[in-house]
């Protein structure tokens, strides 16, 4: 952030009065630029014993695969956002069965939100962002080629909740230099 | 949104390319500037049969009584934010026991993670954001001067567990126009 967005004016870094961070402040208008984590809200479509998983068709990862998630955005609920990123990466209906798994990514200012969910129907194809879209069995599971921490530990819990029968709601930290296993 | 962050140019409220929302657009730099909802975490600070409430010195909601909670900030995680607050406004110190409730504010564009916690001493007092804190049993709770419905929803619900005996994870949607119970 280099120029306030109320005034147009350039910003310095300090720390208010009465604040104890620094933050990008502005000294014409006095706006205090305020940055937080963001969201990303994602589900585990399962249909029978098979779960949707999609090639990713952008950066970062491209290539790699991963459960539908992305950024959430204004006006929506969690599980709204998780049932949109689903139909734009895998254009695949779900019903929100439940909360998963919750993360905190401190290093990259992140939380993720992640669901069980249902596959409504088997009309699913690959949306703009995704280079393919397909089911997987636990074996088939392409563990060394999926794209993000959240994703492997999402799918490990998955399986091992599905075993016992008792799915539980994870919370989780993931560091920066944490091995993905 | 007014002025670009990036550059100090206009900007403009525009659909970008292979988008399908409307978002801040800088035609100077190119910058898309997107808006995502913020995360407020906060936690049941428990001791024994008591629960510890503030009564807010800052508005919205001044004078009325809320849980310790506040905006998620970057490089820190969920739990790490909980404890914060708790520091910060009842200059307490919790020890996080468990994710108690996550509700969407699609109205606010919010996110609340609430969590179980123990009170680790009875060093407590009002911080900067108080007027006073004070540990309430379940029947001296001031229901009609709580400060928002997250925190009434929070506590009823906790209150509700405690009974049986079984912490669940609760997941909830506010809407702008929901009574508070």
């Amino acid at each position: 952030m280099k120029f306030c967005s109320e005034c147009g004016k350039p910003v310095v870094l300090r720390i208010p009065e009465g604040d104890n961070r620094p933050r990008y402040v502005c000294l014409h208008c006095e706006t205090i630029h305020y940055q937080n984590p963001k969201i990303i809200t994602g589900c585990i479509p399962v249909s029978g014993q098979r779960i949707l998983l999609c090639r990713r068709a952008i950066e970062p990862r491209l290539g790699l695969w991963t459960l539908p998630a992305g950024f959430m955005e204004n006006n929506e609920t969690m599980e709204q956002a998780a049932r949109r990123e689903c139909e734009e990466e895998a254009c695949a209906q779900v019903e929100i069965e439940g909360l998963f798994a919750l993360f905190s990514l401190p290093h990259v200012n992140q939380v993720y939100v992640m669901y069980r969910s249902r596959l409504l129907n088997d009309d699913f194809r690959a949306g703009d962002e995704s280079l393919e879209v397909q089911l997987f069995t636990e074996d088939e599971i392409p563990w060394e080629d999926l794209a993000f921490r959240t994703i492997h530990y999402t799918l490990e819990q998955f399986f091992s909740d599905r075993l016992s029968d008792h799915f539980q709601v994870h919370t989780r930290d993931i560091q920066a230099d944490q091995p993905p296993r």
